[in-house]
């Protein structure tokens, strides 16, 4: 398993962590397989989405954030209740494929780090132990 | 494969099943890998998140329920189609790593059987083989 | 892997691919394991739901479209954001249980292609290669 830090600098933000995931691949010598990318916080996710146009990831940052508000009666003290949700909506972790030592990923796919409740000091967790 | 069972007491419900997932791991003597928890139901999922204030599952089932409203001018004749587009929200399925015998999870993460359409009788699959 | 290649027909759709993954599963002759089912496009999704009442797919697009509707003040300049969004949520991977050569998949599951841009032509990889 490696581990990948990732500083977060925004209350909402995503951050593109393929180039770190793909050094992962090659530090691991992974020639073909499958790997996961892991995130172990609870107010965040991993998804892969378009990054060719930053607007992309901001619209979805945006759309969550109107289908999920922060404020919504929530009964969780800590104020990050919206943040929660989303981590469940979208998810803790993405699987890749790997070929010939590279990502397998669509023209536009990009590998995200997702904050919902920043800025803070996150971990990502990627595994081809399987 | 190892099948548990869930009984779940309330029409939306999460159930923290992280002890009986480690369960798993124990008896399938798995070292180190990767695990697959998966639910065969089309109307609950499998999440990760946080169990430590009982109110975040709470949160989280509200804003679902706010999200995607039990009426709203569904054709499937059970329902029940709500739960059916939770379920393809939050995802049939969670991948966990395992290291020295033990499941890797955040802090705050526990694992949960999220019911959408109970009380039911529901079953999770745990799967190391790869 | 094996990749796949999905015709679709409107805007938004859901196509059950589940005959095409068992082919797979045979023509790679998998005896048992686990099985990724994984889309490279960021305008589409992989989700696992019930297809016995084809109203199930239709309410969960219709739900989804609610949920993340066309227009909302998108920056993303192709007018397909919403199609990002649920791309992120619904997921770009399932990942599914072969035991003695065939899907373990519950009675009311199938794997379905989600179309969330269309009509186009999309591909499908599946990978049993962990």
């Amino acid at each position: 398993m490696k581990e990948i830090s990732v500083q977060t600098h925004a209350r909402f933000e995503m951050i593109d962590i393929t180039a770190a995931v793909q050094k992962a691949v090659r530090d691991e010598k992974i020639e073909s397989g499958i790997g996961l990318v892991y995130t172990p916080h609870t107010t965040a996710a991993v998804t892969i989405n378009e990054n060719a146009d930053p607007d992309v990831p901001r619209d979805i940052l945006a759309a969550l954030d109107r289908a999920v508000p922060l404020s919504a009666n929530y009964r969780h003290a800590e104020g990050n209740s919206a943040a929660h949700v989303k981590s469940s909506l979208v998810g803790a972790s993405e699987m890749v494929i790997i070929e010939n030592g590279r990502l397998i990923l669509g023209t536009w796919q990009s590998i995200f780090f997702c904050e919902f409740d920043g800025p803070r000091t996150r971990k990502v967790y990627i595994s081809f132990k399987f």
